[in-house]
């Protein structure tokens, strides 16, 4: 996968053969299906930021607990950053789709436990892919489905260890991806802040917040993206546990 | 990328901030979307081996063309491969939004010179790229769009260079991973035929070929697969000039 | 409406006339569409709960703003309680659909201010109505939509004056239907918290809640439901101000 | 209800609770869903006009009968009024799934008895109630369905006790908005006929009504509305006794 | 055209060439779509009994107009016959996207008069046929389309030359055929009737006509066959000539 | 059936009854559903070309093996010639939906092997063809379907019998009119090519053969047709031995 150092085909479902995936859905693992998006992210990071950090943690979490990868779906649907040059934002009936049709054929394979993962936390983006999973759902009532976003968990942290009004693009994005990808941080570091109006449907919502993005990017460290990853990751673990019944296998 | 060296911030759209796209895409570049699959491909090939060809192939076209290459689609709709383990297909309809949403996107952004290159060259799933690429084409008629599968150029070579009955998993596939990304073949080397009823649309095409693959993987070697490569450039190149007037810029 | 005293032609829909209407519109008021679902909530509180707090704030907030009401539509997706007995959920699909089809005639009408107040906060039945409400904003860009739950306001209270763990059916929303609809409030006050799985999608969410309620529907009054509603009238007011500029007219 | 004197929690579901919801559905009652529209209706009457007159005889037949009324939906698909102002016109999409969505969730409580009763008549609105529901019907055999309006049987008086010509917004409709919604009655009464081409499917339907009614409301008097009131809701009684073989209870 | 003695070219579209199809839509003619089902019709009629009438009675007023007559579509939306053998049912959106579909490839052919013929007159059907026509006028506005049946027109005979009760596969029906394909009736003459419950969905219409016909298909002759298609075909272009303002050429 | 001489009530469905269409079927017969197109064929052949050698073949096949033909669907979905006057193109979604529809009902009536044919072979329409059988078969997996154009195997002949450049309205298809509808060959033999860039999807394909056809249609002759003919209908039933079992029973 991008910006990690090799591939384990004991983790990632694209590197196993057919039998070998065979073999492994058998013990009815976990399957993470990371999610991303191709959107503006301010003049520092890339636009694929947010599959870059789902991705990381998808795979941290699968090697301590044993879990399998699927490929990462690098589209989401963008609503904020839309507009913006770099964004290709999906709709939310494609997200749908691509959600309903994964978590359904992983059923097909014998999977029971899924947990969906998405790096783009965007609330209509989040809604399709609980719908398009509540679908599958429907049509297999064993399933097990678990669908958050890795800022779920970080933005816990808000008007606490980071400021409150940090988000995309920010302090804490900014960080993370000095810690997985640092070759690809820019050497600029955005201020922004939003005042769109509260609960209004915008047709042009960058002109809300003309960098581009949430916060201050000049507060950023690979350390606290280091710190960051390693809370997420045992929360995630935590999660998990809890949620499917399943230790740490390493 | 996978099995790629290093990063490319001039090529991988994935890997450029908004700015740098909106920089890129002024110039009318050609842009490549890569797709693949992830399905079974014998006992020797990984599940996501169609992507991994058309993303190498596409990235190279790229590098001589000054083309932008979008982050790769590992999924398609997979039909004859679709009851084996390992199998994760997606829908056509899902295919054509995908193909819609991202071609009308690259729209908004300016561009007007779309290669859609898939590595999975199932008859369904092409049709479905297709449908969804001239969906966009009807929205923005400035578009050109060049819908193709590698696999298009490398059969030319069947009944020439490889033999008539190579395909899925066989001699040029198995040869193009190990020069692609040989770690991941195994030492298999499986041997297959097909012998399915012709026109027949079937609930178990896996009965007939039950090797999953068709052709004779004991043939193929990495020196092969950079053949196959070179010229599935080459051809790319020359394609991309006749039909986009672009010439190769290194 | 139901509940309500008498008929105020100059703010319902429902009562005016063609002609009123058209005369209504051309002054560009706020429209305000409300929305509920019939569903459980609790043995103490009628399905439609839910309708009658959008319908009256939004009667309230209509009179102070001069706006116009629609009629309530008293359904809505339900998903934690769409195994309860009484429930009638609409899916995703249908809730779009209303809120396209209901914006888009506003439109054709001369609307340009509109507000979509549902009672009933699930995240899939929101993010349904703001899906819908955006297509056709798309479809007519001088649009200004607001899409939110009066619930959205009232959970704003909750760590303050009321408890954390308050939720459907609870002390807030048994308050504010003893303060509309006092007859209608059986006289059992169930208790009940929720320990469903964080971010799992659930065949049985209601195992998790079997009172069919979340927070102390012991603690509500009428006096607290009347401060509630005040509260939130006065906050939606404060937002119209705001987002479209409209003051009191009365 | 609007326009009724108060509530009645045995025969609308809105004020029930779960627990009666469900004590009641045992009994396998028959279900009243009543079906309207937001539309013009001349220069004297209210846009719901359709959705008081269905929503007052589903009543009056559910007192009767022990049947229980779900909310109205006071919108519906209208053709030739929808260029008038005032006028919401749903899709016949939307209204198909509404009429699937809510006869699927009567089912799933356990209801076999469903009457969809419409106060708007349009054949394009009640082909696709009819649509939806059959979809329901096909989902569940056991469900017995019944998909009519209330002027399917006033309009069985034209030509008889009312003249042939009369329709939207004449003499039978402002008869029983008088008996109904008295106070609802603006003190024009607008005379129209219409001479639209038959079998066309027209642009500007509104063209060749130009007062937006059909008929003579001068002739409309309350005690016409409470005679037409009165024999539309035996009438009904009579047809649920003999389709659902349900006797009066009072 | 099945049951016509030989072809010609002045009116079957399907026998034009692209050119002199070119040609006549300049003139801005009448194109007439005749559809039909393919459905049980009793014991003594063919399956396609709707479509012959419907194609008989559009080349004879194409004929006296001038008009093109496109292919039949020899499929419709049955329901009442719909579980009877032989009865090939399309689905209502198969209908709607069928009218859809060729009416605004006529629009784009810059014909601007068209009328849907169908021999085939079920609610649905005709609802969808309607629904599917008015999508594509919503496209193009200049568009002038006329939808009905020819039992609109010979069904205005029933309590005056034929009885009330004629119906499906009856008197009428069969006189048509014994004039339009003799040799395709047979020499059983079914009665039948119908007692299905007034507005019911039923999952088994075939029930309450065992017969498969309403009728008395025993009174019936060629000779009232003839006078039957003289009469339609007489109408129907008076009723042309009032829509469109096309008188007879020849 | 256009072009043919009589009717044969035991070949055509649309000339049986419900009850003689019950008893074939119980025989479990093939049944072959004949697609085409009405489309710009050049300025010699008809615009319905396509139907009519599909129906012609379909014919000659069911005579020889004793299946069933249902009506023509003389429409199709049109690519490279849906800007040429005189073509109707379906929408692929279209042409999905009526393969469903047709094949589900043809399951639905106990029938379990099935031939689509289709005169028009363009890809977008094979495709739509399938995949709508396709879901008709997961719907019900007793089918066995198979989906393919005489030209299919009339282009098995290309590069040998015929030139490789034959295509659209060339040789073979005008010597195969010339064979099944003489008098319906206009005088003029056009000659085209197209020299369209290979995998562009284009805004005007016309622009790439403006004579409309593919091929030296002045190298037609009627015998050429017939033996072309003769020769698909052997392959055909050949397949049909292979794929269903079915031998000649004439």
């Amino acid at each position: 996968m991008s910006g990690r150092a090799g591939s384990d085909r004991s983790i990632l479902a694209e590197e196993m053969t057919s039998a070998e995936f065979e073999k492994r859905a058998k013990a009815k693992p976990l399957v993470i299906v990371p999610f991303g998006s191709l959107e503006e992210h301010g003049s520092h990071l890339p636009l694929c930021t947010d599959a870059f950090q789902a991705e990381e943690v998808a795979v941290r979490v699968a090697e301590k607990l044993g879990a399998i990868v699927l490929p990462t779906i690098k589209y989401g649907e963008c609503r904020s950053t839309r507009n913006f040059p770099g964004t290709i934002s999906l709709s939310s009936k494609t997200v749908r789709h691509l959600a309903f049709d994964i978590v359904s054929e992983l059923a097909r394979n014998g999977i029971d436990k899924v947990m969906i993962l998405t790096g783009h936390a965007g609330t209509g983006h989040m809604a399709a892919l609980r719908e398009g999973a509540l679908k599958a759902l429907e049509k297999d009532k064993r399933l097990k489905i678990m669908v958050l976003s890795d800022y779920d968990i970080a933005y816990g942290l808000l008007g606490k260890e980071f400021p409150k009004a940090d988000g995309h693009g920010g302090e804490i994005e900014t960080s993370r991806i000095m810690n997985i990808r640092p070759e690809l941080v820019r050497s600029s570091r955005p201020v922004g802040r939003t005042r769109a109006p509260e609960y209004m449907l915008l047709p042009n919502p960058e002109k809300y917040f003309p960098t581009g993005i949430i916060g201050d990017s000049r507060r950023a460290t690979a350390a606290k993206g280091k710190k960051l990853d390693d809370y997420i990751v045992r929360e995630l673990c935590e999660l998990v546990s809890v949620n499917f019944g399943i230790g740490q296998s390493r």
